[in-house]
C-alpha cells in the first residue's frame, strides 16, 4: 500500500533519494512499449529512436525490428535522416546500400557479403542486434531490453484495450522533455484544477478548486490510482478572497469533479482517465533523456454497430480537436519548458507523484540491474 | 591617478592578472542597470537576462521583479519563449499558470496553494526572489545583486541625466559579444581614429591620424578620463607614405579632433561622449558571458521649448540614423567578431584600457567578494 | 610492398593501432594543398580553413595567405562571416578595420600602427603567421605546416597534372565527414560494386559483383594502386540465389569490369581513376576534424584542337553531370553519415583500406612529429 492520506505536507527526498527513478533518465527498459502505428511500417526501412537506442523497423513475411547500424562501417540502415540505405535484395533480408552486407531480418545473421564473393569467409560471423517486436491494437510494440523479454506483449497492454470489444483511436506525436516530467504531469492531482480551467474542455464545466485525495494501488496489482472525496469548488482564501469564479454556462459536470473518476497510472508509464462511456490510455513513450513520443489510446467497448458509429464520429470531431489540441497541449507546454534538472519543492497534492515514484522504485523490472550498475558505477 | 602618459609601450599583464575583472564575465552585481524602456513592460509578464539571472518583470501597483521560476516544478513565469506562464488572477499577485501557486509581488512569499484549498500548510513557508526595481529616465533600473542595494539608484545613474532639464531619448538592443570587449571598445582611445574614418558621421569630417592622451579622474571620483594634446592629421609612415588622404570636402571638425571633448567611463561599464551641446551615454548591460544589451542614451539640457523642438527633430533625423545605425554599428560588428577569449597585443593607445581595467580592480563594489570566491575556487 | 593477396580475411587492428593516423583528425599538414580556385581569388580577402587553421588569402602583387586573425585583439581579417575586415590601405600589405595595424605581406611583420603614429614602438615587434603558397593547374596550393615548406608544390601534385598537354577541369564542394572515411571510401576495394549499381554511370554497363584483388605500391614509390584479375559477375549466393540480376541493355563495359584499370591512392589522401583516355584524380582536403573539401580534378592529354573540343564537351554534359551529381553523391551520402567516431568490422575488400593505412603510418612526411606528440601526450 503506497498511498497516503493527501492531506499531510510532503516532505519528499531530493531526486538523489531515488535511486531507479534517477537513473531511467532514457527510460526502463524491461517493458514493451508502442512504437509506431502499423499501418505506418511498410516495406521502407524506419527509423525510431527508443531509451537512447537507434532502431529500424520493415515488414517483410512479418514485422522485424533491427538495430540501426551496419556492424561494417556503421551506417545507419534507416538511413538516418537521408533516404533509407537498406535495400531488399533478397526475401526476409535486407542489404546494406554500402557494400552489399545482406542480414537475414529473423536473426540478424550476415548471410552475404555480396562484394566479396560467395565464398566469403566473413559470412555467419557477425550479427546485428533484433529487437523482438508485436502488434496488437494497430500499434507497433517493442522490447528495448537485453535478451529474450520476460513476460509476454500482453503483459504490458491494459486488458481492456485486448478485449474483443474494445474499439481503440490512437495518434501520437513527439513531444519535448523527459518522459518523467510527462507522466508525472499525467498523473498529477492539482494540475487539471488549474492550468485547463480555460481549456475549451472546461468552457462549460465547473472544475473545483481542490479535493482530498486517497491513493490506492488496483486489485490487479499494478495500476496506482488516485480517488476524490471533499470536492470542493468556491472558496474564500485568506487575503485574497473567493475564487474561482464561474460564469453561468457551466452547467455540465466535469470529471474531475466526479468521485467516480479515479484517474491511475502503471509501469512503464502509461496513463489511465476514465470518462463516462470511454477511457483514454497515454503512453509517455522515453526517445532519449529530451525527449518523449505522447501516445494517446482512445477506447470505447461496444459491438453494436450503430455505438461504433456514435463513438467513431465522438472521437474523430470531438476528442482530436477539443481534448488533444487544446488540453493535452497544455500539458505538453508546461512539461517541455520544465529546465533538464532543477530543484522542486512539493506540496500536499505531489502526493500522487511522491507514490508514483515510489511504485517505480519498488516495483519496476529492472530495478535490481539499475541499481546495482548505478552503484557500480558511484564505486 | 590611474592615467598614464600614453606614450611610453604598455606591457599589459595577461588577463589572468586581472583577478576581479577576469571573474566578472557575466557582469558586477553590485549595481543598477537599465534592463528595460518603462513603456514596455505592462501587465504582461516578461523576460529579462541579467548578469545570468532569468528576471520577470511585471507592472501592478508598481513595477516589480521576480527571479523567472516558479520555486514547485521551476516552470519559468514568463513562459521562457513560449506565451506567459504568469497569470494574473489577484491584484498585487501573480499565479503560476502549473498549479495555481500564488506569489505576492512585493514580497515574492507564497500567499496561497489555489489547488491545495485555504488552508494548504505550505502557504507563507515558499518565497520567489524579489529584485530592487526603480524606474529614472524613461527607464527600469535593476540592481542584480544580492541582498538590498548598498546605494540608491542615483548613484549610479549620471546625474546630469537625473538633472531637471534633461531632454533623453533612448534606445536599446541585444549585442553579441561580452559586455568588457563592449566597454573597452568603447573608451579605446585608437578604434575611432580608424574604424570609424568611413563611417557617414565622418563625412565631411577630418578625423586625426593620432594624438598624444591623458588618463584622469574626474573631481567625483567616478569618471575616468581620456584627454588629448598633440593631436595629429596627415603624417608620413616610414616605408609606407603619406597617411591619410583627406578629400576637400572634409571641412567640419570632428569630435575627436577637438582637445575640449574628453570621452569618459566609469563603473559598472557606461561611456560618456560630449557633444557641441549634447552628449551621449552608453551602457553595456551583461546579459550573459557571451551577450550584452547595448543602451544608448541621448541628452541634451533646455527647458526652452524651440530647444526642445530642435532637439527632437536633431535626435529623430540625424542621431538615430546616421550615429546610430552607421557608427555604432560598426563598434557593434567589431565586438561581435572578437573571440570568447583569445590572446591579446597592447599597444600605447590601449592605455585606456588598461586604466579602466585598473579602475574596475580597485574601485569596484563586489570587489572582495568576487575576489575571494575566485580564491576559493582555486584551492 | 604493402599489397595483400587480397583473399584471406582481414583482422584490422583497431584504430587505436594506427598511431599516426589515428592522430591526424585534422589532417597531414607537412603536405601541399588545394584550399581554392585561382579564379576565386581576388583583392578581397578570403576565408579557407584547412587542417583546423583559419587563413586569409589575399592577392595583391602575387598571392598572399596568412593566419586570419589580428594579434591585436584577435579579429578575423576576413570578417569570419561578417563583410572582410582587412582593408588596402598600402600595396603590398593589409590594414585591420578595427585599429589600422598594417601588416608586410610578404613578412607578415607590422609595418605601422597608423593610430599610434608614425613612431610607434610596436612597429616590427609583432608578425602575423604567414604561410606558403602556390598556384597550379589553376587552383591555389597552400602548405599548412610549420616552417618553410620541406619539398615543392611539384613534389605534391601528380606530374600527369602538370604536363604540358594536360586539359585539365576542376571542381570543389565542401563536405560532411572527416577526410580519412572521405579517402578510405575512394579507395575501397568494394563499395562500388554495390553502391553505385544504380547510379546513372551504370545504366548501360554491367558492374561486376566481384573480384580478386592485388594491391601494389607504383614504381615511382608514391602510389598505392589496387588491381583486379578473376572479375566474377552473376553469382550463386548460398540460401539466397543469383544476384546481380543484369537487364538487356547492359551491354557497355564497366571500368570495374576492366582489369587495366587500377584505381590508385597516395598522400595526403589523393585518389587517382583512370578512365579511357582521360583520367580522374580526388583531394579529401581536411578541413577540421568533421569536414572536408572535394576537390575533383578531371584531366586529358592533347594538344589537338578537336580533342580538346571533344573533350571540354565530354567534360561540361557528361562528366559534370553525370560522374559528379550521381556517382560522387553517393559517396558524399555515405560518408556524411558514418559517425564520428565508431567500431569497425572489416572484410577481405577492406585489405584495400588497411594497405592505404599502412601506408599512411610508415611514409607520411611528419610521421615522427606526431606520434611524439602523441606519446607525450599519453605520459
Amino acid at each position: 500500500m503506497v498511498g497516503t492520506d493527501g492531506r499531510s505536507e510532503v516532505r519528499v527526498p531530493s531526486i538523489a533519494n531515488w535511486k531507479l527513478y534517477d537513473s531511467a533518465a532514457e527510460g526502463l527498459r524491461e517493458y514493451w512499449y508502442p512504437v509506431a502505428q502499423s499501418a505506418a511500417i511498410g516495406r521502407r526501412p524506419t527509423h525510431v529512436k527508443l531509451c537512447g537506442q537507434d532502431i529500424v523497423l520493415v515488414r517483410d513475411s512479418r514485422l522485424f525490428a533491427l538495430e540501426d547500424r551496419c556492424p561494417h562501417r556503421c551506417v545507419p540502415f534507416s538511413g538516418g535522416g537521408t533516404p533509407a540505405v537498406a535495400k531488399r535484395d533478397f526475401a526476409g533480408h535486407l542489404t546494406c546500400r554500402y557494400h552489399g552486407w545482406v542480414f537475414e531480418l529473423e536473426s540478424g545473421r550476415l548471410a552475404a557479403a555480396l562484394t566479396d564473393g560467395p565464398d566469403s569467409p566473413i559470412v555467419g560471423k557477425v550479427h546485428v542486434r533484433t529487437y523482438p517486436v508485436q502488434e496488437r491494437c494497430g500499434m507497433v510494440w517493442l522490447w528495448p531490453g537485453e535478451g529474450e523479454p520476460s513476460v509476454p506483449v500482453e503483459a504490458d497492454i491494459p486488458e481492456e484495450l485486448l478485449a474483443a470489444d474494445a474499439r481503440v483511436y490512437s495518434r501520437s506525436s513527439p513531444r519535448r522533455g523527459n518522459w518523467r516530467y510527462a507522466t508525472e504531469n499525467g498523473f498529477d492531482e492539482s494540475h487539471a484544477k488549474y492550468l485547463h480551467r480555460d481549456s475549451i474542455w472546461a468552457w462549460f464545466r465547473k472544475i473545483p478548486s481542490f479535493n482530498t485525495m486517497t491513493l490506492f494501488i488496483e486489485p490487479d496489482g499494478k495500476w496506482l490510482s488516485r480517488g476524490k472525496s471533499d470536492i470542493h469548488f468556491q472558496q474564500d482564501y485568506p487575503g485574497l478572497g473567493r475564487w474561482p469564479h464561474y460564469h453561468r454556462l457551466k452547467v455540465m459536470k466535469h470529471p474531475s469533479s466526479m468521485k467516480s473518476s479515479a484517474t491511475s497510472v502503471r509501469l512503464p508509464g502509461i496513463l489511465r482517465v476514465p470518462y463516462p462511456g470511454w477511457s483514454i490510455f497515454e503512453w509517455y513513450v522515453p526517445v532519449d533523456a529530451r525527449t518523449h513520443q505522447y501516445v494517446q489510446v482512445n477506447a470505447r467497448w461496444t459491438n453494436s454497430l450503430a455505438a461504433r458509429l456514435r463513438w467513431w464520429a465522438y472521437y474523430t470531431f470531438l476528442i482530436r480537436n477539443v481534448q488533444h489540441r487544446f488540453l493535452n497541449n497544455q500539458d505538453a507546454w508546461m512539461i517541455g519548458i520544465m529546465p533538464d534538472s532543477h530543484p522542486e519543492r512539493f506540496f500536499r497534492p505531489d502526493a500522487s507523484i511522491t507514490a508514483w515514484r515510489r511504485l517505480v522504485e519498488t516495483t519496476a523490472r529492472d530495478f535490481h540491474g539499475i541499481v546495482e550498475a548505478t552503484a557500480a558505477m558511484a564505486n
